[in-house]
């Protein structure tokens, strides 16, 4: 990133040297990233300030299928900015929404998912794996449950992508959330930076115009600096040097096991095996989260 | 902004160590900017990923005033960005728009922008100084006008800024919108990052909601390094060390002169004195600006 920051410092959307040798290295980066969630053309990804406004942009942006009226089904689970960015269609355009419960290891079932349809349906927004307690969703079920009805289906994909396990292609989603600093951990990929995966052919409402960029999809001047970062991460994450999901899991479970071993009463949060690797979620009996957050010695890589 | 990239990463809404690390770093960001551009209090500072979603906010948040039906005030020259958010609440919320034209200098009369208001006039949005040719507008008279009438005042200060040009308090603005790569030079400031002013008691509807940072009015892990950088760029600007606006004021009539002498028949487009003194817009006859970006040397300092 750090070129970026100093010597590179031009404007991808400028026509002199400065700005095409920036718009070089976008171009970059964007392939990286499409390589890293199984986007076919790099054109496919758009990149934000982050996956809160990506699920904004996928979500509001389902106003160019249906500009009132709409329904949309979503999970008791999603991210609070999903949720958010579903309540804003509600509050100001008119539309309904349905919200699928969970199972006790915070698994929906594409079943319910299915049922919940209705025929004003334009979104389907359904995480990929939770962010607090890992489990991961059934995505590519949904997608054949839901497939030729013209319903877009949206999945949060910010927590798996950083290990490789998200692939929008096989999972045949048409939308995909992603964050920079939630790949690699969140010492590597910067902060600020994100990318919403668009299938070729999707139709959405901009929420942010102006300036053109980003196929008139997100305007404002690009973060260059930040998407350098972005695809960088991405590439490392899909090149040998980095540790794979095998070697974080278990690192993981060897957390795991010493924790339960060590605190009677204490439970593992979220599905026993279908569950993103470098997530720990537990519930300590007798003890407050923010008195166990003021202990932690400041040494480490902390969950951000 | 460097430390922020590698050793202090912490998520500045984090509670452990790291992350009040991060909200320090983040705080004394926030007071350099509302120095810069005279907010009493840094709460009235919110962080954004640039103007263009700064002028989202400002604009498109007025729904909370009015959700459907109002009335906004804009100009000929506004930015893009500042166009575009005002046509969201036309097509999507059923607002109407005026749009005042400008003098042969690219000045709006605040008499005009008076006489565009109706009784749902919610907004009136005029930009501080021209992306362009840098005309200067007279914010102070206008907000003087419209005063006591429940009508906000929004300015994109984005081009104003970062000649100390820009003061809310003095202008008497509601909103106001900046960008940190417009700062202090496209060198300095970095990409990405932006802020909008809210003057103290002002209710205004997030476009971009969920985790609840910056009080619920943009959602979104903040971008630590970026903010930090605006917030050194705010200070430089403000700092003793920085060139003043005089002395960039006469490299660039150096450089009008010089041009106006070896060019027969060039103009200047702007006002010839209330313009910002970075700026220099000329009309060459016989010439095509991309022709003529295609020659400029790859040395020094290109706008972005």
């Amino acid at each position: 990133m750090l070129p970026y920051l100093t010597t590179e410092y031009g404007n991808p959307n400028s026509a002199h040297a400065y700005g095409r040798a920036a718009a070089k290295a976008v171009a970059t980066a964007r392939r990286q990233v499409a390589d890293l969630i199984g986007a076919k053309n790099p054109v496919e990804v758009v990149f934000t300030s982050g996956a809160t406004e990506a699920n904004h942009l996928a979500i509001v942006g389902a106003l160019a299928k249906r500009p009132r009226g709409g329904h949309i089904v979503t999970t008791a689970i999603e991210h609070k900015a999903v949720l958010a960015a579903v309540q804003r269609l509600v509050d100001h355009h008119g539309y309904t929404s349905t919200c699928v419960a969970v199972d006790e290891h915070g698994r929906f079932h594409p079943g319910d998912i299915a049922a919940a349809l209705t025929p004003n349906t334009v979104l389907v927004s359904v995480m990929h794996a939770n962010n607090e307690i890992g489990t991961l969703q059934q995505i590519a079920v949904i997608s054949q449950l839901i497939a030729h009805r013209g319903i877009l289906l949206h999945t949060d994909a910010a927590q798996s992508a950083g290990y490789g396990l998200f692939d929008a292609d096989e999972l045949g989603v048409d939308l995909a959330s992603v964050s920079a600093h939630k790949l690699y951990g969140p010492k590597d990929g910067p902060k600020g930076i994100g990318a919403l995966y668009i299938r070729g052919g999707t139709l959405l409402t901009a929420q942010q115009t102006g300036g053109g960029q980003e196929r008139g999809l997100r305007a404002g001047t690009l973060n260059v600096p930040a998407i350098v970062g972005l695809g960088a991460a991405a590439h490392l994450i899909t090149s040998e040097t980095a540790p794979s999901p095998t070697q974080i899991r278990a690192l993981r479970d060897r957390l795991q096991d010493k924790l339960l071993e060590a605190i009677p009463g204490a439970t593992v949060n979220g599905h026993p095996s279908r569950r993103i690797p470098g997530t720990l979620s537990l519930t300590l009996p007798d003890a407050e989260a923010a008195d166990v957050l003021d202990h932690l010695p400041v040494t480490g890589s902390p969950a951000s």
